[in-house]
């Protein structure tokens, strides 16, 4: 049923043969598609659609004859009623910032693209129910912006905030820093505005906190990676602005004490806690050694690292002491090695930056094999250990550069390869280390994708390694909800 | 397609045709699921069934030629399987204290009754991940004080946590008092066991905060009342039981004051404001008249009032300077008429009870109208005043009777018998009072059923006032699961 290529990278992946080897779309039906949202919104020249078939890993590159740009769920609508009609297939994209290729088409060249960057109104600010509604093509930015000039905190909160959007962010159930202390896209998510692949429209645009009235269609939209309809509006949670933030960059000697560290933390801040970041050494002196500007916070080498922040409603001052509560009881059980709080913001964005480039400052290190993964966090040091075995077994002087939200059992297990070694031997090992890590990560009832969602990249891994019961279930749901198969097919499920 | 009936208290109720005006179920039949579960746990006699087709507010009697008990995971897979086979419908029920109907059987006899009571084993808890994973028949209460033996919070907590279990608690995704702080059922679960009506077991017991491979089942499992499934085990979440809580009762002159007063609360205590309940008058003095051993709180009469709670996880000391500049802050404002903190936690204890006892202490004043609503919490002045307005025009001398959790926007917004009035003529207009006080919720964009479900009592109210394009949805879901219509015909969809 399904036909496998195999990408630049070793990863397989598989589309439905229905898309594939098929005749171009005709230019009778791209002229009615166009017509729609008006031939400024509807690009067709290679040069006009190029931003939109590739992305920035260049893992998944893809072809389509036509992006149409909707102003309006009225264009939406219309696009996806004749999309029906057709049987052509639809790729939603937003800020095109994924990074498991579900935004992007597939090589057939007859998948049309819907780029929701047009739709980026700012509907209404609700302060009293402390809601934000915001349409799809919001940039998660902008989105944080409003709210801050509202005087209130939007907290989802991750690296590509400047051109990731809203829908996508729901699409995708983003997660981040923030969702220690506010939950991810989904628990920051009150009500959607959905078109259904038919080009009917869903509007449940609710600001409530309790509604049980039927089944949660909200969540089945949330993290369905645009199969089952496309999001074109959203209500979002705000909550009230922090009077006071606290950061401390903390050493210790291992992931366990990290542990017991954000044991001790959860208990004496609860909701206050709103960062505990984790990071092993190497994922620092990256950071430090190709990253202008960056400085060590601690005076000595330490094996690993913590960002601790607390917030707190009433002041800076109460936000201070307790942090200090926090760090002392740390200290009196000898589970920190050194730890300094930031003396100003200045001070605390310089701690999150270093937090921040992580990720990028892998990329001079040569070729890396990532993962998003999480366990229950009380399994993170027994998976961290385990998982490094099974990694170095096939690699032994592989690098490890994991860090992430511990707080949420959630770790970029990310793997650099040997330092000046070959990067192209390296990269042909992809395939084999991921399954080697998430065998360890499914002996700890953990998740092969934690906040980054399924797309292309895991759909064959996902299908072989899922109960067979739940991949039965979805795709009941798929067949009930997009019968004709045109919702951005070949990923997810 | 549908028949109705119309109860004993003038609401109407409907059931698909197929299980009405049939033969009973024949003795080969009942044999055959009696014996999956043993003869000790299969009820056939009038007087064993009747406590399980009777409900606390007699509005739904039912009838059953059998009550299953099932003690594991395998019964309850044997048991839907036969039941696929046969056609049979099944009715899910856990503690029967569901108010909306949900888990009786119809007046046919033909619905068997599978009570999960027995399913009552607490698997595991798990400290460091702060989880506990228990059976569907667990009672609620057992749960709260395993997880206090723990040194943990189980948070969801309701009026009738005594009997209710955990697996209808999911199944109706309760609230309660909660819920501000830590959520209601759904927020509360990471993951479940659910017996399809295949008798195909999905196991999905997962821990973990983050997960993003593939559709969300367990939403669309919980809260769906038995329709799609059996849940027969959750994972919920454990939070660190506050070092600290302090309670104060204060009297106000209207909504409006509650609204800026809970504002000012929200803003300053975030996460640490675990309770704002607001109450009328009458909500208070029939409690105060009817249930013994009660006082007032404060020395004079006002027209509102709001139990609120802060928790802290530093200190008792720290609870209580938060709640004290809460105070003082509504005081400047001129928001509170007058308040009092809890001296002790008996004292605390004596607020609480006065709130919890405010739904039975309506009992002795005849008749009362209910309902179970949210509005945006912006929205809950206004609402009160235009459902006021709506329903006096119908009653002018009916009494409000309101009370909920305003921080949620949940109020139960309930409506008593005119004084030494005609109890039955009142009753007589609980359709007319309901449609007046929904269409004003619906005006806000709130919702009707809040926190107790649909079951059979708004089942017809949901298909004709909610948008055909959601039912449509929820019918492609029903059927995409159920499709031979066995799991609690008649509830919900």
């Amino acid at each position: 049923m399904l036909q496998r290529r195999v990408t630049n990278d070793g990863l397989a992946a598989s589309f439905p043969a229905m898309t594939q080897h098929l005749q171009p779309l005709g230019s009778d039906l791209l002229d009615r598609f166009s017509s729609i949202v008006g031939s400024n919104n509807a690009f067709r020249a290679e040069t006009d659609v190029a931003p939109f078939t590739s992305e920035m890993r260049g893992l998944w590159p893809g072809r389509t004859a036509l992006v149409l740009r909707p102003g309006s769920v009225e264009e939406v609508s219309a696009i996806l009623r004749l999309a029906s009609e057709t049987g052509t297939a639809i790729v939603p994209q937003g800020g095109n910032t994924g990074l498991v290729g579900g935004q992007m088409p597939d090589m057939s060249g007859r998948q049309v693209i819907l780029s929701m960057g047009r739709m980026n109104r700012i509907r209404e600010i609700d302060l009293s129910s402390n809601t934000i509604t915001a349409e799809a093509g919001v940039v998660l930015q902008t989105l944080q912006e409003a709210a801050d000039r509202a005087d209130r905190l939007f907290p989802l909160s991750l690296a590509s905030q400047g051109s990731a959007q809203i829908g996508g962010n729901l699409s995708s159930n983003a997660g981040g820093t923030g969702v220690l202390a506010y939950g991810n896209a989904r628990e920051l998510c009150l009500g959607v505005e959905v078109v259904l692949p038919t080009g009917e429209v869903l509007d449940d645009l609710r600001k409530l906190k309790k509604d049980n009235t039927g089944y949660d269609l909200k969540n089945l939209f949330v993290g369905a990676e645009g199969t089952l309809g496309i999001i074109t509006a959203a209500v979002m949670k705000l909550v009230p602005k922090p009077k006071g933030r606290e950061v401390a960059w903390i050493g210790l000697a291992s992931p366990r004490d990290a542990l017991a560290l954000y044991e001790i933390a959860a208990e004496r801040a609860g909701g206050s806690l709103t960062a505990f970041e984790l990071a092993i050494a190497p994922a620092l002196s990256f950071v430090l050694t190709h990253v202008e500007g960056t400085r060590a916070p601690l005076a000595c080498a330490h094996p690993w690292h913590v960002l601790m922040e607390v917030s707190s409603g009433r002041s800076r001052e109460d936000a201070r002491q307790l942090i200090e509560l926090i760090l002392q009881a740390a200290l009196d059980k000898g589970l920190v090695e050194d730890a300094v709080l930031a003396q100003n913001l200045t001070q605390a964005g310089e701690f999150w930056r270093l937090r921040e480039a992580m990720s990028e400052a892998q990329r001079p290190e040569g070729v890396s094999i990532k993962h998003d993964i999480s366990v229950p966090v009380a399994a993170i040091p027994a998976f961290i250990d385990e998982a490094w075995a099974a990694a170095t077994r096939i690699e032994p002087a592989a690098r490890l550069v994991c860090f992430g939200h511990m707080g949420d059992g959630n770790l970029h297990y990310n793997i650099s390869q040997p330092k000046g070694g070959d990067g192209a031997a390296f990269k042909a090992l992809y395939g084999t280390i991921n399954r080697a890590v998430h065998n360890v990560v499914r002996a700890h009832g953990g998740s092969i994708s934690a906040e980054h969602g399924i797309g292309v990249m895991k759909r064959d891994e996902l299908l072989e390694t899922a109960p067979p019961v739940a991949i039965d279930l979805m795709r009941r749901i798929k067949r009930a909800f997009d019968p004709a198969g045109i919702m951005n097919p070949g990923k997810l499920i």
